[in-house]
């Protein structure tokens, strides 16, 4: 089961940690920029080349601390189809680095159009009978406001392709209360209860760790609602948004863990990706700040889950 | 602002009918596969110019008659970036032709991440101080879960850039009862607060017909809410799926329009694609047969509409 690969990537690197590639031209320093554009052009097609050449130096230098990678798909779109052929080829790269490659695309929608998504993102597209992998990730964020019809394309494609799923849960962004945090009748908020079809969902795709194939996306920011819902959610892994720049502490996500150091993942992207801006380092040294960043990041989760075994 | 624009597009033609882009392989006579499949070999590439010569038929056709296309990106992701360069052409042959742009994406995100969504498919993207377009379209469907921080991003590109966007509220498929219809404390559905964020959401980007550039999404399936929702929300205009295949009819729709036959336009995309399957005509006619089905739809939506006027 894909989670199972996942946690055993997190134990064997010590190491609960996803970095988000969501690489703005902002991040990315100028030299790479100007090496693209110089060959490229400042197109789509320049841009798209920059992202490519700085993702994967960041893969290179994290590939040996960080078990996966989580490239946010919003990040390539604005580059166009030029941008989406980089997102191809950095889910390609992360994985023959011995990634677990998390798509962060947020897709939602039902049946046959679902099953697209499913094809596209994590399973095989069938051509005249043979088969192409369009991006080809291990596991996919999704959004789970459509209920079971928007899930099961994707729980059977991830049976039968061995991959995973994460449907937002409790998001960490400050007004996520709005509609989240809201009580049905019976008191029960629409977070719980959106985590419990998560933990029926996954009865399909039970894991060896005690985990499911789906999983839920749980907040930093809301250390409260993640003890909560460790708690209520007991086969469900969590991947934890929010952490660094939006302000979630190693603190804060302590609640998100079991007694084995396991249950969660936890993103950090500009944190990680823009570590060279934050130490003024060399740009040319980009990379080698992101793998400081990502070895601190570390340190202090450890002090949180103690040693991470395999139960 | 954009929905005027759909809105004068609707009475000129009187016709509040939106054609999906739905291009399954399925979908597309043998003819044009095999063309495309004998230029560029049954890969990602000949698919993905397959689908670029249904789609150019299908809008050449029905442009005269059909104010507007609603392209569904799974459908283009599943074939790769190469897929994503036919969606960006068909944005702007469908747009040479006249046609407003729907893109159904469901995109939900924050922040940043939201912005750069709105960069991809409604705004441009910025590169070195040029500016460049991925997709395009006229509006975007976009899932509120988040909240907030996952709309005003793009209601301030929809301002600036003259955009739209349509928020699930009540999606048309079986279960998507399960979390929407769910009651809050009070009573009040799901659904009817996600319905009620959207005229708040709206309030900034006014139109001189009466709604706002923040339109709903509210399925053909469910016609006691469509009703409901027209009363509870008058400022936000309807995008209703589930016409046709699905099973909704135009007297379940009827609810969904004001007294001047404005309020609503409605989705049809196997109906329209497919309709030279089902009429078993001459494949090499299958825009021909997308014509007339969505000429007799038309008619079907007259009976419950009337005429269209512009208030």
């Amino acid at each position: 089961m894909a989670l199972d690969r996942l946690i055993e990537k997190i134990a064997e690197k010590q190491n609960p940690t996803v970095a988000g590639l969501d690489p703005k031209l902002d991040y990315i320093p100028d030299h790479i920029k100007q090496a693209a554009f110089a060959q490229l052009g400042k197109t789509m097609e320049g841009a798209a080349e920059a992202i490519w050449v700085y993702n994967r130096g960041l893969i290179d230098a994290l590939c040996t601390v960080v078990p996966a990678v989580k490239p946010q798909a919003a990040y390539y779109e604005m580059y166009g189809w030029q941008g989406m052929q980089t997102l191809a080829k950095t889910v390609a790269y992360a994985q023959e680095k011995g990634m677990f490659v998390i798509m962060d695309g947020k897709r939602n929608d039902i049946g046959t159009t679902m099953q697209a998504y499913a094809a596209a993102h994590l399973g095989v597209t069938e051509i005249a009978g043979g088969k192409f992998t369009a991006f080809g990730a291990d596991a996919l964020t999704v959004n789970g406001y459509l209920g079971s019809d928007g899930i099961l394309p994707l729980t059977a494609v991830c049976k039968e392709m061995d991959k995973a799923i994460f449907v937002l849960v409790k998001t960490s962004n400050p007004s996520s209360g709005e509609l989240q945090n809201l009580c049905l009748e019976g008191a029960e908020s629409i977070y719980l209860r959106m985590g419990k079809m998560c933990e029926k969902w996954g009865e399909g795709i039970p894991g060896k760790y005690g985990y499911s194939g789906v999983g839920a996306v749980v907040g930093a920011t809301y250390p409260q609602q993640l003890t909560e819902l460790r708690a209520e959610l007991p086969r469900t892994f969590f991947l934890v948004p929010g952490y660094g720049a939006q302000g979630g502490t190693a603190g804060d996500i302590a609640g998100a863990f079991d007694e084995n150091g396991l249950g969660a993942i936890v993103n950090s992207s500009r944190g990680i990706m823009c570590a060279w801006q934050k130490e003024k380092c060399d740009p040319q040294d980009y990379a080698g700040a992101a793998l400081r960043e990502a070895q601190k990041m570390q340190r202090l989760l450890a002090d949180v889950t103690g040693k991470i075994t395999l139960p």
